[in-house]
């Protein structure tokens, strides 16, 4: 059964069935008020024009979208159909918590050809459906075509509260470089998978992220700057030294990689989504995830560098993770 | 030059020049309260995780996405570029007035060849910028990626007065059915392209389309189910009388054909961007545009089917416009 078989029509009534909108359990007095969904806050969900929704009074909405390409993002016979909807989510999860924000709401525009079997749809939905109770969101809707490949698009909606988002730009000489979690296990598990490894921990993190979607509304008060990791640390740090117009001083023996990488992985490894925080004092750890200052934030006088100390030598670390268009 | 030589990282500094947010005018007393941009409305925009902005108090939020993909819904070598961005914004604008919402920013994920010309980047963004005048509206962010061939997602943020929105289940027996604009010109202009006329009204339809943006919201007070027509009038009223669980009777003399087209066009033809509205009673006229009475609600014993009224034959219309993955 491929998807000319089921029709768009069918299609969309399945996905509609599978992430209809139920009646909301009472509210978990554990879990935050601003993390709680509040009944009635969605109007209108998926098989209308639109979706139609509340932010809840003295918050702002977060915006982001975040695409997978087949064969630049996944390939399809390496990366399992689950993995494909779970990463489309969770890299929005992650840019949405970069800014200091609480996931909401997303839509999916997925293209894919023909004659793609249904089984693979199927795949893709459940690692959905995993993301919508790992990351307490809701799916409301979105496109689908037909397509020479595969082609998946997610866009999102968080709210941060008013004038607390988290920006690029508000690092400050003096300010502290943190990182959460460990990192460069995403480029370890990538290549694992590619000699055929399933069962390592490298490789799970690679095929299902775990963005810091609490972590970034908790540090909102504390942090200057924030960005998550997708492109590799030398790149993104690279973004907010460029946007808050400073430099930044990291230490080699202090940044913290997952067990079993390269220093390379480390440095430039994409898909950590792991976050970037500048502050000026942030605890050891935070909702369980160790968090580790690796540097700091110094004046620039000319370019807007990183440094990287590794014992007594001083290099610049030039942006060396993934860029589109260059392969 | 193409866009492996640009560069992801040239290719956002451009767009974020071309598209930065500029200090708005002062308010044109002419244009509706509800619809004046606040200044500081928006918080980030693009070149950060994500966008922030504000909705204003007494609003919800209307959220979509649409989707274009290369040969399924334009060919490079008949679709001009600027056709193609404004295209996937008027998509999303018809969406949101569908809804009875007012457009207000968006997000474009565009993956694309690496050795596409970057010329085409340029004629897209120039039909994105047009859309922007046209719809006042504000690009804030996005994804670029490379692909194998050419996908554009553009998600959309609109606003709604608080339980204004619009659905499709809203229709009731006694109900009256409108359209808006003249039918069929969509279909017809794209027959033109392929024979290669660009100087027709048609053809000037097909490639730059004119939602509703208008319309949409200011028949929010009086409409009961409102939809747009992206895949045909016979496809999207099904929509309608489905969702309402109503049946719907039209006249075929009633039809407001645009001129040149044919019967096919008018029932079945798509990318229309009219508005099929549910109403009571509408004026023959709202914002310069002609507003047709085609024919009226009625009660369903059975299945949720719309009649055509053919003089004194009557006849099941069945949903006969575009269907993905059915090619």
């Amino acid at each position: 059964m491929n998807l000319r078989d089921i029709g768009e029509g069918a299609l969309i009534r399945k996905i509609r069935e599978r992430f209809a909108l139920r009646p909301l359990p009472p509210p978990d007095r554990s879990v935050p008020e601003a993390r709680r969904v509040k009944a009635g806050e969605v109007h209108a969900g998926i098989g209308d024009d639109a979706a139609v929704f509340d932010l809840p009074p003295g918050y702002s909405a977060v915006f982001c979208s975040d695409l997978l390409a087949e064969n630049t993002h996944f390939l399809r016979n390496l990366h399992p159909p689950d993995s494909v909807g779970y990463k489309s989510i969770a890299a929005n999860v992650s840019d949405v918590a970069a800014m200091g924000g609480i996931p909401m709401h997303f839509l999916i525009s997925l293209a894919a050809p023909g004659d793609l079997d249904f089984s693979w749809i199927e795949g893709f939905l459940d690692g959905v459906e995993r993301a919508c109770r790992d990351f307490e969101i809701s799916l409301l809707g979105g496109d689908s075509s037909s397509a020479g490949s595969i082609f998946v698009d997610v866009s999102m909606i968080g709210r941060v509260r008013s004038s607390q988002a988290i920006r690029r730009s508000g690092a400050k000489s003096g300010d502290a470089v943190y990182v959460t979690g460990r990192l460069g296990s995403s480029a370890l598990g990538l290549r694992l998978l590619k000699t055929g490894t399933l069962d390592d921990p490298a490789v799970r993190r690679h095929l299902y992220p775990e963005p810091r979607h609490r972590i970034g509304p908790a540090v909102a008060d504390q942090a200057h700057a924030m960005i998550d990791i997708s492109d590799g640390l030398s790149t993104d740090l690279a973004h907010i030294v460029a946007e808050s117009k400073v430099c930044a001083r990291i230490y080699k023996d202090r940044l913290p990689a997952a067990p079993g990488v390269q220093e390379h992985d480390v440095l430039h490894g994409g898909e950590e989504y792991e976050l970037i925080i500048i502050a000026n004092d942030l605890p050891a750890m935070i909702e369980g995830i160790p968090i580790t200052c690796v540097g700091e934030i110094i004046d620039s006088d000319l370019d807007n560098q990183v440094f990287l100390i590794d014992g007594t030598q001083e290099s610049v670390l030039l942006p060396s993770g993934w860029q589109h268009f260059s392969g």
